[in-house]
């Protein structure tokens, strides 16, 4: 199993912010996640994308500090870092919400 | 000389917004267009920038909906399209400059 890395928020810039934000996939992982906190990646995801693709736009939401991913059992759970991420970057991820639709 | 293509806002994805807001050069840019309204190419971006680069930089900007560029005698003029932007994505520029730092 891969390492999952979780960057301190201080490391990640407002344009690698922004690119992990830039993708319709990972605005809809981000919106479920923000519905129910916990999932793992089919949840996240759907069922129909396949587990590679999903596991990329994973690890771009892990690397600018967006998804938190823990190891539970067999399975592994996403959250979001709402509050650090809102802590580096206030409002952004507010504004990008409520404009998703 | 290549035709300027300003998008009606109403086909700008929210991912294709923040694709076009997610790189530090393009960042300057919109920073500078809120600082000074109207720039040509090299002002807007600094002028140690490749010309070529430049342009596509606002290419990008331009087919995101977040700059206008009209030919004014021998120039090409950049323009913020803060209102057009800001009726289609309410508060999503305000919140990316506040974290600009």
């Amino acid at each position: 199993m891969d390492r999952l890395v979780h960057p301190d928020l201080k490391d990640v810039s407002l344009a690698a912010a922004l690119h992990a934000l830039a993708d319709p996939v990972r605005l809809e992982i981000i919106a479920r996640l923000v519905e129910c906190p916990c999932l793992n990646a089919s949840a996240a995801c759907g069922q129909s994308t396949p587990k590679s693709t999903i596991s990329n736009h994973l690890n771009v939401l892990r690397a600018a500090g967006l998804v938190e991913t823990k190891v539970e059992g067999r399975e592994r759970i996403n959250r979001l870092r709402c509050m650090d991420f809102d802590a580096r970057f206030p409002g952004l991820l507010a504004a990008v919400l409520a404009n998703k639709g």
